[in-house]
């Protein structure tokens, strides 16, 4: 007979992983089912973004970060260094050192809280009276039964219409980060997140770094302030950001990869690249299911159909992260992850989408939460901004890092604070603050009266919540 | 006739210039006088924090640590070095242009609030119907009148008895900061805050470095478990901290100085070193304010007696900073500096003493709010402890440092968290979250719901807070 188990997850991403340990703490009895497989076959738990997505990349962006900081800054501090040169290969290995770590630690916490880890793809194979019958596609074709399933399979990257990724020329976010040099020249179709972040490693390295983005703005999701000196500072940096093109055609012309395109003023125009990432947005990752079997609604994109609560169509059946809608993060599908696991268990586990942060990880990094000055125009509502540069705070002084600035919405008549945008060293450690305060539904003089340590950036979201009521101190 | 003002403030440290900022913010005439001066003579304002203490210390630790990384770590991010070699004196001139641009920022800001500024001591000369005379020894020996005097003349460092700083062997903070080589051999007279900065600058960059502390254990003022971890991590970089140390003497021998000492154990040694920091605590800095002509009540220690809303024994004398009880850290004086501006105006200034964070920018940095273990404990107070270690934090994987752990301290019953203390990775700003927590009343289970961007250092106080109750997940 099968095994059985009170939940089976499928996917160890964020959200899956995540949400297995919190059944398990609640003294379910959990399996999870993970395909992902290192270069030597070995299972490998984390997905998208402990193997090719925010782990490698931090990985890769620190490296990078220190690279440049050699090169342009140590003078500065008095470092005289004679000769910097970088080995790529050194490089990419301790990324890969820490992405192992993170599987390993994956598989130790399962190990720790009794959860049965099976290594291949999960898919619906029917229902029995004990549940859902899971086939799991490994060396020896394991049934399992499960009374409640939680679909974690999460995303894969699009690709560019009949240009599919070989990761040699044309690269995801997979083959972007493992290089084997670096580009002379390196074309990023899509300014997001992920482009972005890529594009800023390579450019580090070395490469010339072209950005092509389709809409007519920088950075659409961000606020357009912050977006609007986010594209002043890359320029800076040296990346070449062009908004507004629309591309022709992308064809592969021996080793190099060449794209045809109008420009933002509709001018022709075609750009040659050694190397090519494509970083058009992700779809969810569903294929390998089997859920028509089962009758699980899936919609035309792909994603499956659930209700606020992650419950889908089928009874005992949920789905969280990547594959549902909401934003594509990886805390998103934690915060999923454990409120289902806690439903099932009978509590009321709750996610508050009006406090997930979204951080860009560029140098200087950007983070976000709440709503930003052109959807609350567009909400019609009253609001106050305060802003305060980092220019005039004592820390970044001392780094020597003093790009960007913190920005504070707070509701006109009751102070609530709205949304708060930060582009800045270490944004994405200062924006769990704000969403504290968001939490508390605190104000922007809530988080002026809060005392801050001394000298630390910290305090400049301080002077942005005084800039509020226009009684910043040091500005 | 002198000039009038509805408020003089004596000092331009962070909490005189604040306080003065904030009075001007209210509409009153404001004066602030400062008697600092650079090498050339220009006024500099800003205090210690400003001009021999926590800006430039950090710009110090900031090139230092970039040092040591390139020394260290960069082999292992792929970066090769051919030679390191330490430009001494542009690392100092930096940290001195870092300290100009603050000291000018000062300046500004008075000239943007319309506050008087001048250069010089200030001293009570009498009294008249217009309030407080006081006394300038600038160029031309002003003389003001104030209807409200804000006494924030900060403090200066302790001598070691019959040895004084000369700066050149036997050196305060100032000193510290502004060698003109490398120590070969540094000795360090008191193992608290600025002797730990000081102390870790220089073994970062060449010096042999030794501690002593009279102190039987070290890091009293910290939680117990983070000093336990704080003296291991320090040992294994390279100091050698030697606690429970009694000197019997200091001499300077030629151009070495020779501290004879009693080990914990009571065995007579002698440490020789050719610099040593005296860092045994810091006196309020009061001798000059001819306070006695006034019958201004100051104490044996030369602490002004003020009440808890920094109201002195004179009407309209208030007094704030290192000059009053509490701790002497520049964000206390700055709190203090706004309340007391506010309460002149006639508002309801408030400072909350029991959320004022502590941090030590050693590599890691240390900090934290609140309570700690041994002081709950004599409290009686019934708490719950959880901890998370940085090393199973993905950002902190990422970023190649993981030394450390984030601890939560709440109660019992309530959950309210009662204390965080963090030793670890950009600490001083990770607090900021533990601070706000705790202004709310929040409870552990409070931080636990809360969604932390990921891969971010601040998921660690995340699951430290779910580590409370028992349910930590990466962990």
């Amino acid at each position: 007979m099968s095994k059985q188990f009170d939940v089976v997850v499928i996917g160890a991403g964020p959200g899956g992983y995540i949400a297995a340990i919190r059944a398990s703490q609640l003294g379910m009895s959990v399996a999870c089912v993970d395909a992902w497989s290192n270069h030597l076959g070995e299972a490998a738990p984390g997905g998208t973004c402990t193997n090719v997505g925010c782990i490698p990349s931090k990985a890769l962006l620190q490296s990078s970060e220190h690279f440049e900081q050699a090169g342009s800054h140590f003078k500065d501090h008095g470092i005289d260094i004679d000769n910097i040169s970088l080995n790529l290969k050194k490089l990419i290995s301790r990324k890969e050192t820490v992405v192992k770590q993170n599987n390993e630690g994956i598989l130790y916490l399962f190990k720790k809280n009794n959860i049965s880890f099976f290594h291949g793809f999960g898919s619906f194979s029917g229902q029995t009276e004990g549940g859902w019958c899971i086939k799991i596609n490994d060396s020896s074709n394991t049934d399992i039964i499960a009374k409640h399933v939680v679909i974690a399979t999460g995303s894969s990257a699009r690709e560019f219409p009949n240009l599919p990724f070989d990761e040699k020329l044309v690269l995801s976010n997979d083959g972007a980060l493992r290089l084997d040099s670096v580009p002379k020249k390196l074309g990023v179709i899509g300014g997001g997140v992920i482009g972005l972040e890529m594009g800023s490693v390579w450019r580090r390295l070395g490469s010339n770094v072209t950005v092509l983005e389709a809409m007519p703005n920088f950075l659409m999701s961000a606020d357009s302030q912050i977006a609007r000196e986010a594209l002043k500072v890359f320029t800076k940096q040296g990346l070449d950001i062009q908004v507004g093109v629309n591309i022709d055609s992308i064809k592969i012309i021996g080793d190099s990869v060449s794209i045809n395109y109008k420009d933002s003023k509709d001018v022709h125009k075609e750009l040659i690249v050694d190397k090519l990432i494509v970083s058009i947005g992700r779809l969810p990752y569903t294929d390998k299911l089997n859920y028509s079997l089962v009758g699980l609604k899936v919609d035309d994109k792909g994603f499956i159909g659930v209700d606020a609560d992650c419950r889908t169509n089928l009874p005992n059946v949920w789905a969280i992260g990547d594959v549902v809608r909401g934003p594509m993060l990886a805390h998103k599908a934690e915060e999923e992850g454990v409120a289902v696991a806690e439903r099932i268990a009978g509590q009321h586990g709750h996610v508050n989408f009006d406090t997930i942060p979204s951080v860009i990880y560029t140098s200087p990094e950007i983070a976000w939460v709440g709503k930003n000055e052109q959807q609350l125009k567009q909400d019609g509502r009253d609001f106050r901004v305060g802003t305060f540069p980092f220019l005039a705070n004592g820390r970044a002084r001392a780094l020597g890092d003093t790009t960007g600035f913190v920005k504070v919405i707070a509701d006109t008549k009751t102070d609530e604070v709205l949304g708060v945008h930060i582009i800045g060293p270490m944004a994405s450690e200062l924006i769990s603050e704000a969403v504290t305060i968001m939490e508390f539904r605190g104000s922007a003089e809530d988080i002026a009266r809060i005392c801050h340590a001394h000298p630390t950036l910290s305090e400049s979201l301080k002077e942005a919540a005084l800039a509020v009521d226009k009684r910043s101190l040091n500005f």
